[in-house]
């Protein structure tokens, strides 16, 4: 059965399989269930208020953001627990202030001394408090404080002299490197241990630390023991992605986002079909590129997102995408003529939704209707 | 001088320094005068209306584009020479239709028989012409017939009995990897003969092909030869980037393109500077990967655009960027405290400057002063 409206939509375009993104949702809240913790979806991932109302618990429970103006966008459509988790920039101060005043909880994330200080100036300015988290890191990924840092006790004074300590947050960046669930559950407990080391050694001086926040998508699917953690936050698990498929976090049937495309022409001597997605549609995202098996630009599905077995994007440019057969791929390139409609999944679904301006959304139970998920962006 | 304006803007924003996209504007122009062939920039690089009107010829002259939504967007402000260098999917020949019908002679690009049926249907459907260029592949590099191809004859034929064979056109993609003056120019003999003689085969059977058309932006600037060529196409030229500096094109003084951001954190023992421009705001392009000075995510300037000698963006997260000292630097990390503005000099403007909605535009004539023009995206 021809999928009559992806068959007719503008390519390219942004497909989200909703089915799929409701089924990736309950599986991280029934994975976190056992073990009595919250959960703090990252909206960074979908950046549509359509979306964050199905992703987040209640419709408009606690998130987690990745610049102020996703903060503004979610605290207007009624979010009032937000976490910005970037290392704050004093300049920011203000702008979060007006946040706050507008009703929204929103907290913010710091390493330093100095952005503690500017903190608790900001506050005190305001007339409001500020809550923090200090920044912890876990595994030498990014930003944030070794849990030993005697930086750590200083911040912590700083903060809640001026009543703006909220807890410790890190994030298991290094995940991202590592394939099954031993070696995931392994990060989890890197996250773990680090965090709530961190959040006994405030307590042990007396400083309290309501919140002990964990979160990246691979540890928060293969966690064992979230003792001391207060919440978890995940993002890309609502769409999921090569990359993930490629920890083994998910499968490639839980990848609910890809690009519709339409074969423009084939270079036959080459082997190659071209497309109309190229990189201003898939994103420039190599992230596979140092996976155990490179997944090129994206894997190739027909209309109805069924994979098409040995093709993968192999190059773009801005507005052309290659498709050919992945090296050593054993059925020969399939007669996809002018016209023909592909779907690309992704390797990075944040990188790749960024590229679009909104969702066409497919569900099963309504093959024949597009629902619509404006997105934003900007910062 | 502190520049007041770039202290106070919010970060991560996308500068574009006037005074050097005019110098870069007008140095193709004086570098193609000689050759008596005409200039169709390719505004996929600009996006704006704004930034076609310093563009263009007379402001509003010939033009190339790489989605219709450009050739839309540009046709509304006045542009209406435009050739959509894409290759042309049947199901968007309504949407050019409609854009002709507006008053903008918009042109299509194609390579396969199937397209030239499509076009000259669709053309007598509306009752109209639609002039089309047949691609040529000059470099085995994308799309396009091999200039020997018998397809090129048949479809010269079909387009030219329904009246819409304007002419030929390629790309020398191939000359982003080509470094110097010699190889540069050597890539631009081989687009040039590629294209004369697929024009010289229609003539030679009757076939009017009064466009001979190349077009990339280092074979721009150091084409000895255009005998035969009726026109040139180039994008990236008016920003440049650090790709096009690795390829010897430009110099790093030329690049006008650049990502304000401000500092938001250290990681003193591993010698990591944090910034609030991840792959969000610098895209995700690794063109200089491959190059032979590979510049990670973008070399690193003050506000004022002056080179920090020694630095560059070493990795990058949605919103955090990670500067530190290249590989084998002399000089040690600079003290750049919370809060410092940076400018980040990208890879490549094009994907750097589909990530953000407008240009925060500096002149050294008003130093405080910055304009703002307006980008657009989408299909």
């Amino acid at each position: 059965m021809l999928n009559t409206a992806l068959e007719t939509l503008s390519t390219p375009a942004l497909i989200l399989d909703e089915d799929r993104m409701l089924r990736n949702v309950q599986r991280l809240r029934d994975c976190l269930l056992p073990h009595g913790v919250s959960i703090r979806p990252h909206l960074k991932t979908v950046k549509s208020v359509e979306g964050a109302r199905r992703i987040l618990e209640g419709g408009n429970g606690p998130a987690t953001v990745s610049t102020l103006k996703e903060a503004e966008v979610f605290a207007a459509a009624g979010v009032t627990d937000i976490l910005y988790a970037v290392g704050i920039a004093p300049d920011k101060l203000e702008r979060v202030c007006r946040i706050r005043a507008g009703g929204c909880s929103l907290s913010v994330t710091l390493d330093t001394a100095a952005q503690a200080e500017a903190v608790v100036k900001a506050a005190k300015k305001a007339g409001m408090v500020i809550p923090a988290l200090i920044e912890i890191d876990c595994d030498n990924h990014r930003a944030g404080l070794n849990p030993h840092s005697p930086e750590l006790l200083r911040i912590g004074r700083i903060l809640a002299a001026g009543s703006c300590l909220r807890g410790v947050m890190t994030h298991a960046g290094e995940s991202y490197k590592a394939v099954g669930a031993d070696a995931l559950a392994a990060c989890a407990e890197v996250e773990r241990a680090a965090v709530v080391q961190a959040a006994g050694t405030l307590a042990g001086v007396g400083l309290a630390c309501p919140v002990v926040s964990v979160g990246a998508t691979p540890t928060a699917h293969f966690a064992r023991d979230l003792s001391g953690v207060t919440e978890v936050r995940a993002g890309v698990y609502v769409m999921f992605d090569l990359v993930m498929a490629g920890t083994g976090t998910c499968t490639l049937d839980d990848i609910a986002l890809s690009v519709l495309t339409t074969v423009i022409g084939h270079q036959q001597e080459q082997g190659w079909i071209m497309v109309d997605a190229g990189w201003m549609a898939l994103s420039r995202d190599r992230g596979t590129a140092t996976q155990a098996v490179d997944q090129g630009y994206g894997l190739v599905c027909d209309v109805e997102g069924r994979l098409l077995e040995g093709l993968f994007v192999l190059s773009v440019n801005q507005e052309h995408g290659i498709v050919a057969s992945r090296p050593g791929a054993s059925t020969p390139l399939p007669h996809l003529p002018l016209g023909t409609r592909l779907r690309i999944l992704p390797n990075h679904a944040c990188a790749t939704g960024g590229q679009h301006d909104g969702y066409h959304v497919v569900q099963a139970a309504e093959p024949n209707r597009l629902a619509y998920w404006p997105r934003f962006r900007g910062w």
